[in-house]
């Protein structure tokens, strides 16, 4: 039987998502060795996004094969209770035999966050990008605007070998609290390049610094025109949250 | 010259604020050592209030004396820059030579934080109490206003040797998100007994879950009477986030 699992971890402790031959733990490592201990079977996991050091997820979406004989939700409560403190499982649900949580998905959902404060906060130290001064979010939000729609991003990340660099992004929204001390941006697409959405806050923030030009950012975003000194925003502000699929296959 | 500083730390890591003989890294500790080197001066440091194992703060104040030739937020900006990322310093300012963060302290006001959620979340772990099942926040609060006023708190702690249970607490708030799903419990005492509001807490969810009887509550905090089986909430879900002092000491 093929089975459909959402997860949440804080993947500060982990060497990404993804199961490695040369870095551990993992959060695809650790998740199979529970599935495997818990079902007395080998487990191996698919999932949906392949999350980087230190990225974390509240929606991250697996799929795997298991002989179980009880409720999906007796293997949730299992889980729950086998994982470290650090991964949950949301929801285990019996998907269709085919079901692929990558291939299959419509779209992906990630949130990065900043915070603006002169101090930083340790209770955001794994969870959001740290700023010292205010950002320009008026130009942030137009730059952004220019995200939505069908493009080339090479701008923003390579695409895996003999694959292309377009992408199609359905939301990217900036919001931030009214004081202007916590930031978070929202974009959907229907697949991300390599460290897309770390690029694209890097850049934004530069257009909310003024070191980059809402005009160059268009440039990049419409064309994929590089920017110039362009950094990616480190890992720990972003979370993958959510995955969405065709009706019929939705979480 | 005698000093002043507001500073907030994440406690998991720490066994405490206070430095011990036998259990180390304590917060003062840490901060005593980075004083020290930052300033090339042997320094020690006075407390408002001594947190426990795995309890925050974002309001804790302390006091030091030093020789520093610059301006208060010099030695802020140092301190930050050589402190752990779990801790933070606000504020430092010039305090009057006399002051003591404890003894010239009227009150001291804490939160609790606790979350109702089928599966617990990763990244509330270390920063709130995890409960499976609703709570009835009716009888919380009704239970929960007898707090109020000045009262032999014995029932949820024992003061230190010689020294007499009786408190003041001005406020006493159970406040919870429309979905049943956050819950944050806010005090403030003129001080308090040894572990009080982790008693308090534990009680009041007793109450929520119909274990405790509003009764039995109000009879603990208005007389003394002790509660059978009452548990102390875990340290995690604590935070002591601000101390109030008398106009002129005032943070």
């Amino acid at each position: 039987m093929r089975y459909k699992a959402i997860l949440a971890y804080d993947g500060t402790a982990y060497h990404g998502f993804q199961r490695q031959a040369n870095a551990s733990p993992t959060v695809q490592g650790v998740l199979e060795e529970v599935l495997s201990s818990t079902s007395g079977q080998q487990v191996s996991v698919l999932a949906a996004g392949r999350t980087d050091a230190g990225v974390h997820a509240t929606g991250q979406v697996v799929a795997f094969d298991l002989n179980w004989r009880h409720l999906p939700s007796d293997l949730c409560n299992a889980l729950n209770a086998n994982l470290p403190s650090d991964i949950a499982v949301y929801l285990v649900e019996i998907a269709s035999p085919g079901f692929h949580p990558r291939f299959d998905a419509l779209s992906r959902t990630y949130v990065y966050r900043l915070y603006v404060s002169r101090v930083r906060d340790p209770f955001k130290r794994w969870l959001a990008w740290h700023l010292s001064r205010p950002l320009d979010v008026e130009a942030i939000a137009e730059a952004a605007r220019h995200l939505l729609g069908t493009h080339d991003f090479s701008a923003f990340g390579s695409p895996p070998q003999g694959d292309n660099p377009v992408r199609t992004v359905y939301r990217a929204q900036w919001e931030v609290t009214p004081d202007g001390g916590q930031h978070a941006f929202t974009i959907t697409a229907d697949a991300f390049l390599y460290r897309m959405v770390r690029r694209i806050v890097g850049a934004l923030v530069g257009v909310g610094r003024g070191q980059v030009s809402v005009k160059q950012f268009v440039q990049a975003a419409a064309v994929g025109v590089q920017i110039q000194g362009a950094m990616a925003a480190p890992a720990h502000g972003l979370t993958l949250t959510a995955v969405q699929y065709p009706d019929g296959l939705d979480q």
